[in-house]
């Protein structure tokens, strides 16, 4: 059986989660609230986005809700065809995955946005991861999405995690609009100086798999004569044909089964752990579950 | 200027790293000892192994100080040519990319070993990060390597960071012996449990290539007819011809580059920061600098 390395850690720990005192992870009122919720939220249609690269499937849930002139001007871009056949032209591996225009005077052509990088404290229902984080002094999810959160700034703001859709710019804070970029490994020094506006929900591995460049040379721009990977299409699910359209959930944030999916990563009981991890959990570290719904022609 | 994100982030920050006070760092009676040591290290051809991806070359330290055993079956393996031609079958997008022999019956062939998941504290030279770690009461860096430190438990150990090469077991934790995995997002869950005997130094963009399997199937095992990407080959640097092998160097540890380095990455005085990070570094966010020598012939 040495071949499959942790064969049961794929398995539902459903009998230790039961058996972990629901005190010790410090639920909410909305958590306590939501016993009787349901597990799963769908994604909206007009914020899932398809990006169709030469490796994969990339799927993308906007975030309207922190940031909702990024995610308008966004989804207008996609539904202008603007970056169809355009490229992955600044991947730096472990950093960030850069798309977009390029070419400057085009970009001047598009409207540059007032950041979002962070919004007033919200009465969204906020669930706290439960541990201690390095970069904020509170970090926990609203909607499926790593939030970080301050009472003394008065703000809360997403996360620089892998997966997160985000908007480059030029050293003024406002001056991003049309080259966006998806994080790679966790990058939370960027938290609350750039916007986060999205996140990767499903694809992430063919995200992984663009061509790099090279960080040494004009800070990672893939150079001439080679290009980087293409965007072959990106499309709004909700212009799609029912047929067709690919219809996605997320695991509902505040719900039991959340509660119980970080149980699962943050208690190590099985005896694979000859000794036990701290119970702790990274928040860039732990996905929030998904779901792709078969797709079928309406009734 | 809007396409080319953070343009100032791959310059060189001497200047800020002049100003900034030593002291902050919290420097180590070995670290200041090293304002006169050498800024880089050579990687000894005996611990360098190639491994040809059909994505590219990967190259790994290994690591015989921490897992002398692991370290010496593995370099025996890659002489005995075992892993040529096998594949990276058993690989979960942010977890781990697993290769080796796959079929138990040729896996038991080999001798397993016993875990050397860490060792007493020793009197190496240890460089703290300065900052706090969620998973270790202490995190630094020996030999460039990422290592975690317990004066209760009166260990150290390796860490789980990206980059980082365990041995795959059953769940004896003496059981591994052929099985290995390369962590593709830090696993810190797994320090301690498992052994790490090495790191990526060079090519983790083609680990980051290689083809998925579905975590929800036979815990990420790819299905047959279907099979993981190819191991080409895996070959010890030190049995290479002197003309074509490679020569690294990784940034000695302590040395004021490193310091420096390590200041760099903590302390953004850029203005593209108009809010400031937190002053903070995340051990697996954090890649110790390494450069390829040009190969030449022995004069």
């Amino acid at each position: 059986m040495r071949s499959i390395l942790f064969a049961a850690l794929g398995v539902s720990l459903a009998a230790a989660c039961q058996a972990q005192d629901a005190i010790e992870v410090e639920l909410t009122a909305e958590e306590i609230a939501s016993a009787d919720a349901p597990d799963w939220r769908d994604v909206s249609a007009e914020n899932l986005i398809l990006v169709e690269t030469v490796h994969g499937d990339v799927v993308i849930e906007l975030n309207p809700d922190f940031a909702p002139n990024h995610a308008a001007q966004f989804r207008d871009l996609v539904r202008g065809d603007v970056y169809n056949g355009a490229y992955f032209y600044r991947v730096i591996d472990a950093f960030v995955a850069q798309g977009g225009l390029q070419d400057e005077t085009v970009i001047e052509t598009h409207p540059t946005l007032i950041n979002e990088n962070d919004r007033p404290l919200s009465d969204a229902a906020f669930v706290p991861l439960g541990n201690a984080d390095l970069f904020a002094p509170v970090v926990g999810h609203i909607d499926g999405f790593a939030v970080g959160r301050s009472e003394t700034l008065g703000t809360e703001w997403l996360l620089h995690c892998p997966g997160a859709l985000a908007m480059a710019r030029d050293t003024d804070p406002d001056s991003g609009g049309t080259e966006f970029y998806i994080v790679l490994d966790a990058q939370r020094y960027l938290d609350r100086n750039l916007t986060v506006f999205g996140r990767v929900i499903d694809g992430m591995q063919y995200v992984q798999k663009l061509k790099r460049g090279d960080r040494a040379i004009e800070s990672g721009v893939i150079q001439a004569p080679e290009v980087g990977d293409e965007i072959r299409s990106m499309t709004v699910a909700a212009d799609m044909a029912d047929a067709i359209r690919p219809a996605y959930q997320v695991q509902a944030v505040p719900s039991q089964a959340f509660e119980d999916a970080k149980t699962e990563k943050r208690v190590r009981e099985e005896d694979f752990f000859y000794r036990k991890p701290p119970e702790v959990l990274d928040i860039c570290g732990f996905e929030v579950p998904m779901r792709r719904l078969p797709t079928r022609p309406r009734d």
